[in-house]
C-alpha cells in the first residue's frame, strides 16, 4: 500500500519541545525505529513532519543576531528545517533498516505548497510561534511590520499566518521517486509556502501551514490508500477530561464529523488532525488513521488507532 | 547533452558577499536567466553551488543566539542553505522559463556527501569561515572545541576541515529525476558532511566540502558530457597581474595541469576549480570548463571560455 505518515514537531524533539541537535536526532532515531517496522512490511511510504520548535528556535536566532546578520524570512526558516530534519530522517532510517538486514533508496525533497494570497489568514495572523517577549521589545518587532499578541503574565508573542494549502508542488516528483523504490521525505513543516501570481510565477511568503492539513492534501494528491497521522495518544479522544472519556477506534467519517461539530477537539492541537483525516476520506481516500507513533505499523494496517475506513464513510 | 553546472557562492549573493534575502533572490534571478537560456537549448542540467556566506551568517547566528537556543552544527548549517538556495533557485527558474514560453519540473534535493573520518583535514583544519572575533570571544569558542586563528588587525577567525569529498549519495536519485526531464538542484555547498562508519551507517559531521570539487566528483558519477564551473571571470589566466597576463582558452589537461604544477592558480580561488575541472576529464569526463555565468551557454558548446575537451587530452 501506498502510505502517507505525518509525524508531529514533538515525534521530532526532545521533552518539552527540546530541540537541540542531539535531542532532535535521538527523537528522530526513535521514529524512524517505528518506520523501519512499516518500510519492512512492504509499504511505500512518503513521509512528511512538523517543524514548529526548529521554526520557533530560528525566529530566535533571527531575532538575537538582527545587529549583525539580516534576518531571513518565515518561508525561509521552514525550508531550513525540511533540510536538517530530512537528511536526519535519512541517516536514521538507513541505520534502522540496516540493523534489520534492509536496504530502501531515501530522498529528502525541498518542497513548495502554494497558498492564496488572498486567504483571510494573512490579513488576521493567529498562529502562534516562537518565543515570548517583553512588551517594549515585541513593539519594536511590531514597527518592522510583524504580528505580536499579549499573552498576559509571559509576556507578547508572535502570530503568524497559517493559510490553508491549496497545492503542494512536486507531486509527480514524489510519484516518479516512490515508484523507483524511494522512501520520500517531503513537505516538511506543511511545505514552504508561496503564492502564485497571474502570470504563474511563484515567491516565497511569510507564514506557516498546518502540516496536518497538507499531509491530507498531499495524499490525495499521491492517491495514497492510507494517511496516518502520528501523534503522541494512541486515539483521539471524546468527552476528554471528563469521567465519560472516551477513545475513538473504528469510526465513520460522518460519526467522527459529528463529534468536531460538536466542539469535541481542541482548535490548537487534535482538531486540525482531525480535519485532515476526514477531509481525506471525504475527499475519496480509503482510510485514515490517528495513532501514537509507537503503533503506527497496526494503525496502517487498520487494527488499531482510531480509524476511519472508507468502507465505513 | 547531460551537463553539470556548479555556481559560486557569489553568484548567489549581492556585491561583497552580502547575504540578505533580497541579494540572493536578486542574484540568483539573475543566474537563472541564464541558466534558462540553457535550458531552453535542450540541455538536461543538474545544478549545484556555493554557500560561503549564507554559512557565515548561519554561524553568527547560532553564536549570537546561543545563550537562548542550540547552536547547530556545521553540517546542519549546509543543509539549511541548500532548501533555502535550493526553492529560490527552483521559484527564479520557472519564472525565468516562463518567461521564454517554456516549462520544466525542477527538484531541489537535500543531498548528503561522503568523506573520511580519516581525512587529514579534520586533524587539520584550515578553511576561513564566518566573521572575525576578538580574541577573548575566540578563546570561549576554542574552549568549546572550536578552531580558531590569529589573523592579525582583523582579529580571529574559525578555520574549520574542508575534507575531500568521497561520494555524493543519492547519485541514481538525480539520474532518476533527470532522465524524466527535471532539472535538479542537488549538493550545494559541496554537500552535506557525512562519515560512514564500518557498519554502512552515516553521520554527520563538522566540516565544508569544497564544491567545485564535489561538481567534479558528481559530474563524473553522473556520466555528465560537460561540467562547468561558473564564476566571475570569462578564463582563467596564467601569468596574472603580471603584464604578460594571458586569458586561457582551449587548452589540454597536460597544459592546464602543467601550469597548476608551475603554481599558477592561487589556493584559495582558482586552484581548486582547475584541480576540479581537471579531476574531471583526467577521470573520463569529455568537456570541463570555468567561465562566466553570462558566457555558460557558449562555455557548454565549446565555444568560450577555458575549455578543456577530452579531445585535446
Amino acid at each position: 500500500m501506498r502510505v502517507l505518515i505525518a509525524l508531529g514537531g514533538n515525534a521530532m524533539t526532545g521533552p518539552g519541545g527540546d530541540a537541540s541537535t542531539e535531542s532532535q536526532q535521538k527523537a528522530i532515531a526513535r521514529a524512524c525505529e517505528r518506520l523501519a517496522d512499516l518500510v519492512v512490511a512492504g509499504h511505500d511510504i512518503v513521509l512528511t513532519h512538523g517543524n514548529g520548535p526548529q521554526v520557533g528556535n530560528l525566529l530566535v536566532k533571527n531575532e538575537m543576531a538582527a545587529g549583525e546578520v539580516p534576518p531571513v524570512p518565515l518561508d525561509w526558516c521552514v525550508a531550513q528545517t525540511q533540510a536538517t530534519i530530512g537528511f536526519t530522517i535519512q541517516n536514521s532510517l538507513t541505520a534502522a533498516l540496516l540493523a534489520r538486514g534492509e536496504h530502501r533508496e531515501t530522498a529528502a525533497l525541498v518542497t513548495r505548497t502554494v497558498v492564496d494570497v488572498e486567504d483571510p489568514a494573512f490579513r488576521r495572523p493567529t498562529k502562534p510561534i516562537g518565543r515570548y517577549l517583553p512588551a517594549d521589545r515585541a513593539q519594536q518587532l511590531i514597527d518592522h511590520g510583524q504580528h505580536w499578541e499579549d499573552r498576559g503574565e509571559r509576556g507578547w508573542r508572535r502570530v503568524v499566518a497559517s493559510p490553508k494549502p491549496l497545492e503542494v508542488l512536486d507531486v509527480a516528483t514524489m510519484l516518479a521517486l516512490v515508484s523507483s523504490g524511494h522512501v520520500v521525505i517531503a513537505a516538511g513543516g506543511g511545505g514552504i509556502p508561496v503564492v502564485r501570481a497571474s502570470d504563474g510565477t511563484l515567491r516565497g511568503v511569510e507564514a506557516v501551514i498546518d502540516k496536518d492539513l497538507t499531509a491530507a492534501l498531499l495524499a490525495r494528491s499521491l492517491a495514497a490508500d492510507v494517511l496516518l497521522i502520528a501523534t503522541d495518544v494512541e486515539h483521539v479522544m471524546v468527552d476528554f477530561g471528563t469521567p465519560q472519556a472516551t477513545a475513538l477506534t473504528q469510526i465513520s467519517a460522518a460519526e467522527l464529523r459529528a463529534h468536531a461539530r460538536a466542539g469535541q477537539f481542541a482548535s490548537g492541537s487534535m482538531g486540525p488532525k482531525v480535519d485532515a483525516i476526514l477531509g481525506f476520506v471525504e475527499g475519496g481516500g480509503d482510510r485514515a488513521v490517528i495513532t501514537s507513533l509507537d503503533r503506527i505499523t497496526d494503525g496502517v494496517s487498520g487494527s488499531y488507532g482510531t480509524v476511519v475506513d472508507a468502507a465505513t464513510r
